[in-house]
């Protein structure tokens, strides 16, 4: 079962959803194909913190809470989400997620892409009914943005001439619109005005930038035992995040840094070293910190008055808790 | 556009949705990452049969045909059977299909994933709606099981000590599920009886099947000029088919076929055409071909007598069609 329970005491109040969503993530990845259904396990055993489900209960708990019908679409989410990290890695060629062997270090690139299509199915399978149209019609959208995202990503790698505004188009629709949509589905499950349906969105919106952000900082701050995936990854692979992309305006050696990043798919230990190090002596650490918690207090004042109050210091608190994981 | 209208003159009668579809599936294909347009075009000027649509097209004509009310599903099968083949050609390491270079070949295999993942969302952000909620469920379910085909596929490799069933039931969820399934569709949009849809599903299953095995002998018989893609790519593989299982059963040189197939990865051009002379030193290909008759006979015995005599017409030259295809 997943991990989510230890560090993420905020989403207590929806415990119920949350444990129940486990069961049925592993009664849906039961496959034919005995291969399927080893690699669904296995991606369940990896835990994970249930974010986008979370925020999706929490939400559909602010008005009328019907957890067998609301369920589906938590799974469909959830699902989701492992079909864009399986064929994440893919892309990566990441051995370890969570400190654990991928998918694709695992079974080989060839299946970790059909695991990844098996799980998109499956999900869209779950929502392929009247009730959830509406869901459904979110949903693809949403992996359409997260394709155009990567894609985006991909075409701006190494690319040191991109700008901040860039890379914020980019994690919006890679990470915080999925997040934003988890929000959403859960207020227009909970039946709320569209106004407070709005005012949800957003707060997932600025959750899942904030989210990103602290992502991006971890992968030049924290080490890879921490991270549970190698430091520096991004750097490497030529991902120019919100602190590089400040240090290479700002810093007094941005040229230094221009050229190691150009220097394309290569960069050896040192040279990131000495990346880590251009970028740790300007303040981009601070700045992207300084964003993080801009979007953070944008989060808080999305928040709907109307929400119970109860919810409404959950979702404080899930806000609290991106600013601060270190992991 | 596709160069579906020369070879196929048996979709005349469809010619108006198979144009239509053209248009529908430029318009769509249209992306906010100017990549994701540009690979959408490459494929859609790459052509192809559009075999399943033509078929939906067809069974549709048998009853009531609306087609701008058909036209979301039709361009949801092709946009999934585009996706397929883009994550095909990824696994299989291809650099041309029908002569023309793939998308991983000239975006690369990252883009290329992602593109696939966006061509199935867009697919089934088409048929988000009430009105298509039944062809969502068993579109949705056909991928699960073309996932679940491939990963068999991937894991039978090699596997000298499976038999024909296996091969069946593989190209059944790898190939033929989707066929019946574009069949059932069409049938569905048209009205008809419970018992016609039945029909048709089971006559787009077999015409499938046919078309399967047609494949896996053209590839130990065609050459790769006429394939567009490179013979006896498949046996290089490990992909095991049905003129290479019979031989591996009957021919007296079976033991020195276990020895070349299971050598593993790296075939030689040498050994590959030792494998292909004992493959045809047999009277596998006739057998082969035996088998394609038979499902075409029972394709054809399929037909429900109430439909119209143009459309089972039409239907039967399909499948003569299928068994004559020399490409």
């Amino acid at each position: 079962m997943g991990d989510y329970m230890k560090p993420l005491t905020v989403f207590d109040l929806v415990h119920d959803g949350l444990s129940l969503l486990e069961m049925e993530l592993a009664a849906v990845i039961e496959s034919e194909a005995e291969i399927m259904t080893d690699i669904g396990l296995h991606l369940l055993r990896a835990g994970g913190k249930r974010l986008r489900p979370a925020l999706y209960f929490l939400c559909a708990k602010a008005g009328t809470y019907n957890l067998t019908k609301i369920m589906p679409v938590a799974v469909a989410i959830e699902l989701i989400h492992m079909a864009t990290l399986v064929h994440d890695d893919v892309l990566d060629n990441a051995s370890t997620r969570r400190s654990i062997i991928t998918a694709n270090a695992c079974w080989g690139n060839n299946t970790a892409v059909l695991a990844g299509d098996y799980l998109f199915a499956k999900a869209f399978s779950l929502v392929s009914n009247r009730d959830n149209n509406i869901a459904l019609n979110l949903l693809t959208r949403e992996i359409c943005d997260i394709c155009e995202g990567e894609i985006i990503q991909i075409r701006d790698n190494f690319n040191v001439d991109q700008h901040e505004k860039d890379y914020l188009v980019r994690i919006n629709k890679k990470t915080a619109g999925f997040i934003a949509v988890s929000c959403q589905l859960g207020a227009l499950a909970a039946g709320l005005s569209e106004a407070d349906v709005k005012a949800l969105y957003n707060y997932g919106y600025a959750v899942g930038m904030a989210f990103q952000i602290t992502d991006d900082i971890l992968d030049v701050t924290a080490s890879s035992e921490k991270l549970g995936k190698p430091a520096g990854n991004d750097l490497k692979q030529g991902i120019l995040t919100l602190p590089v992309l400040y240090a290479l305006g700002k810093s007094s050696r941005g040229a230094e840094l221009r050229t190691l990043i150009t220097a394309g798919d290569n960069m050896t230990e040192d040279n990131l070293k000495r990346c880590i190090d251009i970028i740790h002596d300007t303040d981009a650490v601070e700045y992207s910190y300084q964003k993080v918690a801009e979007y953070l207090a944008s989060a808080r004042n999305s928040l709907p008055k109307s929400v119970d109050c109860k919810i409404g210091h959950a979702l404080l608190q899930v806000a609290d808790f991106i600013g601060l994981r270190q992991y």
